[in-house]
């Protein structure tokens, strides 16, 4: 046999990648598991027990790739506030005027918080966290806040948007989009991109009748 | 000394009448220290202990005047519910066109929402209530959900709002009013009246510019 064909014979043991990817995927299957649970139960009646039973493994395994409770959470948090800084981004570096960014940026934010960790942002009190987390969550909450403020602020700037209070338009527009993270059925017929576009265009055109 | 001047003699006894209102007072002091606390602790941080304390005096006397802690809850989510249902009640019995009325329901709804017990609706999860508690809140809320539609389907039927998918118009003016629960500083210079006026402007106007 030479040593070719021996190399062909498929290795059951797994390369360097494999472990990584597979662990990646372990990783993920956790906090996907859990952040349904939080957002379905609340985090205070949500043990990692129930989170291990439901993958059929234990509550020390998940220790080992996410940590405690807190830290679950935190992950989940960490996961939907960069989906939507990721919106922010892109938004800002579109082309066209202001209301197509703050638009864009708009149906992206109602359609990431129709996402389990998105809804899990919506759904996250102050109280569920430490202090030292609550600050955490704070101050990155308000980074999407400022995104939002400034691309509302844009839009003004460039006449593309009648001139608004920008601080109580995008509490008001976030408000009408977080929402959406406690009535929307997953499994109703719109996607939640559909959902966020009629929102979305809703708030541009305003409830009264137009020409 | 005649009867008559023995009765302008004040009495150190109390009247049933004033037996009633101070008691009523001490019921409604109770309800405002708890719906406070639970607004700014959550309701499973909250302990009845912690709401006594804060009036000096004793759990025992919470459960006279209003029960356990989900009964205290109970009442003060009722008290939010009734409001909002007053807010629908007069908007359908006002005049004007279906745009008018609307308006009229969306302000006062924005600005219960920004008290106490408005908040406390907003605020509250059904996993704060045992299974029996959170069937009569989602049937309650859903009253008020369906007075939003009824309100929406008739501006639309008279003409005087665009014609919109009103289901999905309720949740979005819902949700832009009851983010308010969360974001509002109570010691902010406008009153939640003219932040509720100022938000439904914005709802009925758009962002878009008109004419």
């Amino acid at each position: 046999m030479s040593a070719k064909s021996a190399v062909a014979i498929p290795s059951p043991f797994r390369t360097r990648e494999e472990k990584a990817r597979e662990r990646e995927e372990k990783r993920e299957a956790v906090l996907r598991a859990a952040v349904r649970m939080f957002n379905a139960r609340g985090f205070h009646a949500t043990s990692l027990d129930d989170v291990a039973a439901s993958l059929g493994i234990s509550k020390p395994t998940i220790y080992h790739y996410l940590g405690n409770k807190e830290q679950v959470l935190i992950e989940c948090v960490t996961r939907g506030l960069e989906m939507l800084r990721a919106a922010a981004d892109e938004a800002r570096a579109g082309e066209g005027n202001g209301l197509a960014r703050l638009g864009y940026f708009l149906r992206r934010y109602g359609a990431v918080i129709m996402d389990d960790f998105g809804a899990c942002v919506v759904r996250t009190g102050d109280e569920c966290l430490s202090a030292e987390g609550a600050i955490l969550f704070r101050s990155r909450k308000r980074d999407i806040d400022l995104a939002m403020r400034g691309l509302i602020a844009d839009a003004v700037a460039d006449g593309s948007i009648a001139p608004v209070d920008v601080k109580l338009a995008a509490f008001t527009l976030a408000g009408a989009l977080n929402w959406s993270a406690r009535w929307r059925d997953p499994a109703g017929a719109m996607s939640a991109e559909a959902i966020a576009a009629a929102q979305v265009d809703l708030l541009i055109a305003g409830l009264a009748p137009r020409g």
